[in-house]
This record gives C-alpha cells, structure tokens and sequence, in this order.
C-alpha cells in the first residue's frame, strides 16, 4: 500500500517527462496509464505507447523531490488526467497514499482527491535490453544531426523504411545520418573520439520528435544500446526506449554526384535566398508544377514563377560567388526553404550539373560532412 | 492606374486590422478580396465577411507611413494571399503601381510581384449610415463591459437571440450589457457622464471578439452610430460596422431575486475559490451530470464530487464572511470558474435562496452594477 509525499513540482517534472511516450489514441488501453513503482530508493514512472517507452526514475535523495516514502508499492493510473489533477493542486507538496487495493489519495492543503487505478500486473513488460559497452554521445550532438536530416524523412507510408531516419555506425567512429523521401536527402556525417561497435539501423522519425524533448540537456552524455528491433538511450534518471524501422535501407551514397560530374557552382547568402523562395513559394502554390525557375547566365541569377491565374514573380539573386555554364533549373522551392533552415553557416555553396539532376547544397565552411541533395522537376 | 509607394510596415498594420474582417469561408467570393481606394489623401482598405465590415484609412499626411501617392484609383486583391505576399517583401518600402486593367506590381529591392485583381465594381456597397449625434465613448470601456458580459452569450442557433449581446443605453446615461445562455447570466450597469439616445440592441458575440482586436487602444474614444440593423463604431481612421441579431431579448431583469429572498451569503476569496472549482471540474468532468456539489453548514462548506468510475473530490473552503441558514446544491463548475475568470476584485459574494433557485454573484466592493447569476442543476 503506497504511501509517499513528495513536491508537485519535482514529481510534476517527472511525470511530463514520461507522459512523452504516451498516447490517449492508442489500441490497448493500459497504455494510456502511468505505471507508478515506489520503492525504498524512489519512484519510477513508466509510459509507452508500444513503439516509444520512457522509464523516469526520481530518487528519494533528490534535493528538490522533497520526498518521504513510508511505504512502497505499485499502480497504474489513466496518465492525462492524473496530470491534470497534480497540475491543480493547491500546496508545493502533495501526499500520495493507498487506501485500499488500487485506489490512492492525494492530499493537499485542504482538498483531498480519490482516484481509482488499475494493478499494474495489466501492463506490458518493456522488452530487456543488453546494457554492455554502450555507445556514449552528448544529447546536444544527437539533436543537431538528427535535426540537420530529420526533416527530409519521408511522409508516406507506402515506402516504411523512407520514413525513418538512417543512423550508422562504420570504421568504429564514423557516425552517419541521413534521410530521404525520395525528392530530397540530407546526410550528415561526424567522426566520434571514442572508438565503438559498428551498427546500422533505421529510427522512426516520431522517436526523433520524442527524443528531442525528453532530453532537454544538451550537455548530458548519453549511454546508447542497441538490439535487433528497439534501441535505448539513458542517462542516470531517463530510460528512453523506441522500436526501430525494421527493412533494409537503400543504398544513399551512390545518389551524391562525383565532383567531376558538377558544369556550376553558385555561393549564395543563406538567409537572402531562403526569404527569395519564401516569396516564390507563395506565387508557386498556386500553379500546376509549384515550382520555381532559376535562370543563371554569366552576368547575374533570376528567380521566376508565373501563375496565369494569380500572377508572377521576378527576383534577381546576387550571388557572393558564381563558377561554371549557364542553367535553367525548375524545382519545388520548399525543398530548398527546408535545405535552408538547417544551415547554421551564414554561406552556402549549391551545385549544379543539369537542369534533369539533382543539385547539392554544403555550407561553405563544410567539405563534404554535411550534404543536401535537391531533385529539380522537369517542366516543358 | 494607381501609382504609390508606401512603408511596408505602416501599410501591414492597417492591411491586418481591416483582414479582421476578411473570412476565406464565404458564400460570395468577392469578399475574399481587400479593396483598396488610393485617393490624393491616402489609401483606404476596405474588408467584409457581409456581417462586419471593415474600412481603414491611412493618411499620406501619417508620419510612419512615408507615402508618396502619383496616382490614384481602385482594385480588389485576394486579401491572405496579398497580406503574405508584403509581408515577404524584402526592403522597408515597397512600390504599388498598376500596369494594365487590374493588375499590379509590386516592386521591393531586388524582388518585382505581379497579381492580378478585380475590378472594384464587383465589389459589395457598406450600407450607409446616419453619422449625426453620435454615441461617444472610450474603447477600453466597452472592451471590460463585453469582456464582463459576452462569455455567457448562448452558442446555441436554437435560439438565435440569445447568441448576441443585449446592449441598452436607458434614461440617455444608464449602459447595460447582458448576455445569458439560460443556464447562466452576466449583466453589466454602467452610467455615462454625457446624455445621448437610449437604444435597445444585440450585438453579435463575433462582432465583440473582433471589436476588441480592431480597436487596441483602450483610451481612443470611439463615436458610435446606430441604424435599425446596423452598428458603426469610428475613430479617426478605422470604420467598424457590424450587422445586429434581429429581434426582441427576453426581459432578463425578472431574473434577478429581490433581495427578501436571500436565505445565505457567503464571501469568498475569488482565487481561493476558482482553485478549487478547477479541481472540481477534472472530477465532474467523468461524472453524468457534471456537477460539484457545496454543503454548507454553519462551521464549514464542503465542495465535493463524485465519480463512481474515477474517484473523487473531497474539499474544504473556507469562506471570508458567512451568513444564513444550511444548503446543499449542486451546479456546474465551469459556469462558477467563467463567472470568477471575469471578476477583477479579490473577493467575490455569492447570495442563496435554495438548492433549486439561481444563485448570484458580486463583487464585494460593488453594488449591483455587475451581477452575476448561475443556475443550480437538480440532483437526487
């Protein structure tokens, strides 16, 4: 019979953290519970909704918990609205005690709340993971290439393995992500300082999401191991588990053109060209391709769309650097807005072959660690 | 052939205000478009959704405004699609220059945007209105009168009357506001210091949302006019008219019980007291009826709600001042936190008569210039 106090801020930290991985729409109802365990050393909350699962762990010797546990135990409880009614409760503390099998008070101040819960023996088990030799990596590194390349997964289901998010490991150093949907790529890629096993695997893009705001603190170290299906990622108080993509990704490498290959080779302002697509993109939304028209010739860089209906654009792009022939391109101006947003570098250096083949963006300061790749659209 | 140029932003503040009144859901798709009139003394901008309209004047005299008129004349532009189209232009002035029969240019640095428009003979004419002996009165003031009212207004169509405001000006001084959706009412006395024409009308409650976003300025004074279907609220610049709900709001000063009848009054810390109601309302939310149940006794008042499927609450409030006999009652808890949210002083009085009459409230430091009025629900 459990019976603990703790402070509602400390508690409510931790109860949001795990309320990440669950769902109110899922197919099997225990999953839209929050599983509580108290035991001597703290509390564990436990969340999944069957892809994600987030194990948070709070120990009694947090400064900031607060907490006081006179009895341990286990419940299940519907997780949205045991939040709402923590959320509202009156004092900075709260008690939390079992009064008969499965149902718990919350007393606080002057109000006190019944809530009835479920035996947590109704909930799944979370799939065992090997914890040897991890893969260690900073938070913050995962976020930046998961955010440089993310945002190219694909959005149709018709392809699954499209819409997962690349990540390798080869040579015991070279850590690779990348991300297609078939209309663009982006791949980043970064030597490691420590040496681990290789691996290569597909992360669904929702667990990219998921990840990003369970671990807020860029500089923590996480611990990462892997097993055939599902991937865990942990530091001292967060277990954050996500099945991966099963399938084979294709081959991506062989998409980025030889250097040989390139007949222009343009520099541009970040920050100018992505505000001249933002208003192509407006004009280009409302013709049949939704595509702009760069016409580069020796002397200087127009942007075109023409609408019949709603009207047209016609920009001149100065470029910081020109080199090579003359091109006509046509291609969807949100792919390059996108491209864009994840260049953190003030320059980036876009090069062509022909108006049939994709173009490739790097930032200027990069050589070939990260890369973007753009299919233009034919028009007639 | 209208010719002007303009600063971008001076032009967007008042592009913006006058989309207030631009729906992309209407019947006639002319309204989709902003018409705009250059004239030697400025631009105005004129929007409608055919219930309110909107015309916005910006002087060439207007200091921000740096505008520089050559020509004069009139189109109609699709009002989002040119809203997002300036609001993308790339330097702080743009130019606007007609071309050919309705269609402009806008140019901006480097960037040249053509759109094409309509003619503004297929626009809808305002209906006049009679601008003589005006209503005059500050903007701040009708915001906090609808802000204490228009929350009660009814959003059921079954009867249509009761989705407006109830606004009367009696003895030429006395302003009332009243809304009621017949389970609750709000009702707002104020005195003006200038004598004007009584009147007896219904505002409708989305011409109040957009009143508050069109007039920013709380100490504006605004004139008012008024015809048998038709409001116009004007300051200097900006024309606000508004089509009325048509016919007869019930007497709802019947509603309000004498003062004999009173059987308890209980003062109350207004925060205290929403609080705990906040809590009430996750619970009552899972029960049938949806309602919080208060008992009072003489040494104390109990707020309690019960699910048999979810638990329950269980709450001690203690009030600042009690009078009167012993109640049980039970209402909705979201009439009481609405009714609290719109009540600036700390502390709020509630007056009983029984479990199945309404029950009101006042601000402790007023009289009966604001009164609000709750309907209990019968539970057995």
């Amino acid at each position: 019979m459990i019976n603990f106090s703790i402070n509602k801020t400390a508690f409510l930290n931790n109860l949001r953290i795990t309320k990440q991985a669950i769902s109110s729409k899922v197919a099997i109802p225990t999953l839209s519970k929050i599983k509580i365990d108290v035991s001597n050393e703290g509390i564990t909350l436990t969340g999944s909704n069957g892809q994600i699962s987030i194990e948070n762990f709070l120990s009694k010797n947090d400064e900031n918990a607060g907490m006081l546990i006179t009895e341990s135990g286990s419940i299940l409880l519907e997780a949205s609205f045991f939040e709402s009614i923590v959320t509202n409760l009156p004092e900075v503390s709260f008690d939390f005690k079992e009064i008969e099998q499965n149902q718990v008070v919350l007393t606080s101040g002057q109000s006190e709340i019944t809530l009835k819960g479920l035996d947590v023996e109704m909930y799944p088990r979370l799939q065992e993971m090997p914890t040897e030799n991890p893969l260690k990596i900073k938070a913050g590194v995962l976020k930046d290439i998961f955010s440089e390349t993310a945002f190219a997964v694909s959005t149709q289901e018709s392809r699954p393995i499209l819409t997962g998010l690349h990540l390798t490991l080869t040579d015991n150093k070279i850590l690779k992500s990348v991300a297609t949907d078939s209309h663009r790529m982006s791949q980043r890629v970064m030597t490691l300082d420590k040496l681990s096993e290789d691996f290569d695997l597909v992360l669904p893009n929702k667990s990219v999401s998921s990840f990003k705001s369970v671990f807020t603190d860029d500089d923590n170290e996480l611990d990462i191991f892997f097993s055939s299906n599902q991937i865990l990622f942990r530091n001292e108080t967060i277990s954050f588990y996500t099945r991966l993509v099963e399938g084979n990704y294709p081959d991506t490498n062989r998409l980025i053109p030889s250097e040989a290959d390139y007949t222009l080779n343009l520099t541009f302002d970040v920050s100018n060209l992505r505000h001249t697509m933002d208003r192509a993109k407006l004009l280009s939304n409302a013709t049949t391709n939704g595509t702009v028209k760069l016409t580069v010739t020796a002397d200087k860089v127009i942007a075109t769309v023409n609408s019949p209906e709603v009207g047209s654009v016609h920009e001149e792009i100065t470029p910081l650097a020109q080199n090579g022939e003359d091109l006509m391109i046509s291609f969807n101006p949100q792919y390059l807005i996108d491209a864009l947003k994840v260049i953190k570098e003030p320059e980036v250096r876009i090069r062509f072959i022909s108006s049939v083949r994709p173009f490739t963006l790097v930032p200027t300061s990069d050589t070939l660690d990260f890369v973007q790749l753009i299919t233009p659209v034919r028009t007639n």
